[in-house]
């Protein structure tokens, strides 16, 4: 069962995880950064607890306590409690989800441990917004996307704003790099992946029609550049989502929920 | 043609359109606002002179002059050339897109207007949320979508916000308000449009088969809240896209993405 710690003081040592959280996790994958994983709010929090990031500490307010008190029975872990001021003052700003919850990196997973049993995977290349990239893995949970793979030049899925965007999904959805990119999607190949290029050149097949795998592998590019010629190389077909001419392409987090919703529309 | 003037005081009275305008603009549908309509960058201002928001004058450095040449060699407007140091000051920020056009709003459009030739509707109600209706603009304009109808407490879609990360969309693709809400849709039913409730209730009928009309309008609700009761009687069906079970409710401009990629999908 959670442990209750009241906190008064600001510069408590015992809240460090959770100190200037805008300044100290903006790039949790470089070395500044202290690579931690936070959650936000309730819901957030919650999913962490439901998957493998395992909170070291909880930060929040007694009203946000009393909220999760079911899902911390069985988790022995510290919930620091104190005030909204006082919580404001140690994070840097004020946070009005009342709750935080820091997890070390586990391991990463393997790319074979993640399309082991994947009937639908999202693959990126160079897609280093954070929004877009929470808003994936929240459409991948809602839409049944089993797994995300990352290609070259992605940013780090579980920088904070991401976290937040994704509703935490990111925290349960598995990913994983793919090992050489872009050879390694031989692998996806191997497992009888269909892959799928998506791109918005008018020249490329329908989606509709251009799905047709019992495993499917979406590829998706950066909007703007889109996939590299090598990445594009190694798929099976090109496919397009039908646009009006003279429009530009679409936001590349909004092509995947077309992607994603096309492989269940019908179900 | 467009005349250049040079400016190079950043208190000239000539560009207090463009005065402040994170202040000035924050809320152009209320008295403090301006009510003008703002259009940044070289594709938004094109689109901008390409839509009956006819600018009164643009605020730009010399390169951007050179970018717009063509599209303002048959307008009568002035072109304020100056420095970006200037220009940052004149607007109150930094603003990397180095050019900005300002229009006075035309009167609105009428619904009867909008519809007359519409195959495809998205209706409106309870978004305020100035990105999702910029995002929700982009996409209609991308997938086809005829026209934009507003019922009850949605935001201005002019804020300028929404008009950038609509690519300028908004100012293309034909908007007006629904007189009488919910009671005006009966207009629409009388113009032989098919109303879908979108909803996630796992009630409701699937998407792709109760998307049966030639005309089609799809009602969309708020992320949370989604559409009222009174709005979801008066459509001809719900439909709901098939999620996962436990998952949250799709924001709402990729439910939207989603429901007008349905209506093209085998275009």
């Amino acid at each position: 069962m959670a442990e209750v710690i009241d906190v008064d003081d600001p510069a408590d040592p015992r809240v460090d995880d959770f100190r200037d959280l805008s300044d100290a996790d903006r790039r949790p994958d470089l070395p500044g950064g202290k690579g931690l994983v936070i959650a936000e709010g309730v819901v957030v929090v919650q999913r962490m607890l439901d998957s493998r990031f395992t909170p070291s500490a909880l930060l929040g307010v007694a009203r946000r306590y009393d909220q999760l008190a079911a899902d911390l029975a069985a988790v022995d872990v510290p919930y620091y409690r104190t005030s909204a001021e006082v919580m404001a003052e140690i994070v840097g700003f004020h946070l009005n989800r009342g709750v935080l919850a820091v997890a070390r990196r586990p391991p990463e997973l393997s790319m074979a441990e993640v399309v082991a049993r994947a009937r639908t995977v999202a693959v990126l290349e160079g897609v280093n917004d954070h929004e877009n990239l929470g808003s994936m893995f929240r459409n991948a949970a809602g839409l049944g996307v089993d797994a995300v793979l990352f290609g070259d030049r992605c940013s780090d899925p579980l920088y904070r704003r991401s976290v937040r965007v994704s509703m935490g999904h990111v925290l349960r959805v598995p990913f994983a790099r793919v090992p050489a990119w872009p050879d390694g999607l031989a692998t996806l190949r191997e497992h009888g992946f269909q892959l799928i290029a998506m791109t918005p050149d008018p020249a490329a097949r329908n989606l509709a029609s251009a799905m047709t795998g019992e495993r499917v592998a979406l590829l998706l590019g950066a909007e703007g550049p889109g996939l590299t010629a090598e990445a594009m190389r190694a798929c099976d077909v090109r496919a397009r989502i039908p646009m009006t001419p003279g429009t530009d392409s679409l936001n590349v987090a909004t092509a995947a929920a077309m992607a994603f919703y096309e492989r269940v529309r019908t179900a």
